[in-house]
């Protein structure tokens, strides 16, 4: 089911220019659900960059995500330069002959347990994944939104656990949802691993921060397979302070919620119907979608297309006034 | 052969101050390999946090690999977040039956192969190399700095190449000793993997950037295993920059020279018989390296010393006139 898997990324602004050079510069890049809020960082020490990071900085760096995360003291977080790492190594740790996804989803999971020799499946509903022993579910789904409770992606781990199955949630974009939309409180069982990503929530994807939270042996054997210095000096420093800012967390949920409401009017206006979205993203349907992400890319306006979806776009969350008066412009709803 | 692996990292500095609570602050580093005169670089623009680095950029960067180590056409350079992520991940991406590593030598290839099924010796001598499926060779070597010329290297991996072996060659420490060094000329053929380390060369190890220089199937499997996005923002816009600047190199590599013959001397003075060295480290023996190592921490400096080796300390180069004048005081050299 190849059109259940959603291929190539956002972001990519070097092709955008190749393809519209006459786009005005610079460029508002809303293709990617990256959060347009990022965290006011300082620079870290020079220490952060002329010294190997020390095994108590990572350790410190994982226990501030283990409390920003509410993870339960049975279960262990690992820190990775950036998610995409650990969906790159956990088909190598994980010994799996059937492994299902649920679609429609984010490509990167599949293409990375389509080399592992399993038997990979992309499936349309949860009970899809109860005979495997990897299922796969992006929580809240890239890119429709849709959110499957806590409740019964827990019941489908314990229907895995019978016959030593990992549910696998990636919770990239479930931070600025309501705190029990979150499986890491699960995760003190050893049938879940819960995936958190640092730089979409944070708005800091260049700095390469994610986190694995898991119980015991899993979690040891990412550790391992990450090695002793898996992030950076300024990752650390950065993640330590931003995980600990939750003043900064509740002020932010606030002006993306504000944000994600002015898009979707907008949205609504210019003729386009919401299929979905979340926090840092909505997706909607058009009949010309197509033509919109021309028409938009010639003003310099980067949505995200999906190749198997022709009528959908993706747009994230407009930052500032500004950008959202030039996507209110670039939409034709300049006068209304 | 376990007493020809060098267990432990240098390094840590809170583990030595907790066992050298009274020692004065702030610590002299000497644990390590990395160049004390870190590369002056500027901090790269928002950019390179608030976005995903895209794949040109990363090309870019590895083209600037490319030059700077003066890879073959034919050869691919991979960008690594540290050449410790290269060297876990080699392991789960090289089939291999018999693996040998060339000892006494650094831990960390051994842990890695240690977990992968395969029949793991460390040799003495580079003919035990011959029968292997997979040969791994720190050259220059760590801690000792010997050296095996890189037409002995070559010899070798046509050798391994009869039976489709591969030679691993990490060039740590490398950089910094005449061109004709180093094995990355040889890459173009398919037998030979060059590993270089970025944060060692120009004293940024807390950036996390390291290469990979192999022909294009074993550069190929590394790219698809690191992902799609291995490096931070940083890395690439700091390692860009850095790695065309050849004049910092050659002055770099001047006062190097020059602090190494400075500790060479004061070592020699406080009794200390030469073992060989880099030009990024000295190693030493002592019947007293123990006594040494203990007094050098009291008084607030960090050395390497080997658990298996119990007559032997690595003295990583001084860096400013002021630490070589804590280390001779340190070293009782004050008077003479």
């Amino acid at each position: 089911m190849p059109e259940l898997l959603l291929a190539e990324h956002g972001g990519n602004l070097f092709a955008a220019r190749k393809v519209y050079p006459e786009a005005p510069e610079p460029w508002l890049d809303l293709s990617t659900g990256v959060n347009p809020y990022a965290y006011p960082f300082a620079h870290p020490p020079m220490e952060g960059f002329t010294r190997l990071p020390e095994p108590e900085e990572l350790r410190a760096l994982e226990a501030a995500a283990a409390t920003a995360y509410r993870a339960p003291a049975a279960a262990e977080v690992v820190a990775a330069p950036g998610t995409q790492a650990i969906v790159n190594w956990l088909p190598h740790l994980l010994p799996a002959r059937r492994v299902g996804i649920l679609g429609v989803t984010y490509c990167e999971h599949a293409r990375c347990w389509a080399t592992s020799g399993a038997d990979l499946t992309v499936v349309e509903d949860l009970s899809g994944l109860e005979d495997k022993d990897v299922a796969i579910v992006v929580n809240p789904n890239n890119p429709d939104g849709r959110l499957i409770a806590a409740a019964d992606l827990h019941a489908l781990a314990a229907v895995l656990c019978k016959h030593g199955g990992l549910l696998i949630i990636d919770e990239a974009f479930v931070e600025f949802l309501e705190p029990g939309a979150s499986a890491v409180p699960d995760t003190a069982e050893s049938g879940i691993v819960v995936l958190r990503s640092f730089g979409k929530t944070y708005g800091l994807p260049g700095l390469r921060l994610g986190f694995a939270i898991a119980a015991k042996p899993v979690a040891e054997n990412l550790r391992v397979a990450l090695g002793p210095w898996p992030v950076s000096g300024a990752a650390i420093a950065i993640g330590s302070t931003a995980l600990t800012d939750a003043e900064w967390l509740a002020a932010t949920r606030a002006r993306l919620h504000a944000g994600a409401n002015a898009l979707d009017k907008m949205l609504a206006a210019a003729g386009f119907a919401p299929v979905g979205g979340s926090p840092l993203f909505r997706l909607v349907r058009h009949e010309d979608a197509q033509g919109w992400f021309e028409r938009l890319a010639r003003a310099g306006i980067l949505v995200r297309r999906f190749e198997a979806r022709p009528a959908w776009l993706r747009f994230g969350i407009t930052g500032s006034d500004a950008s959202r008066m030039r996507l209110r412009k670039a939409l034709g709803l300049e006068l209304r």
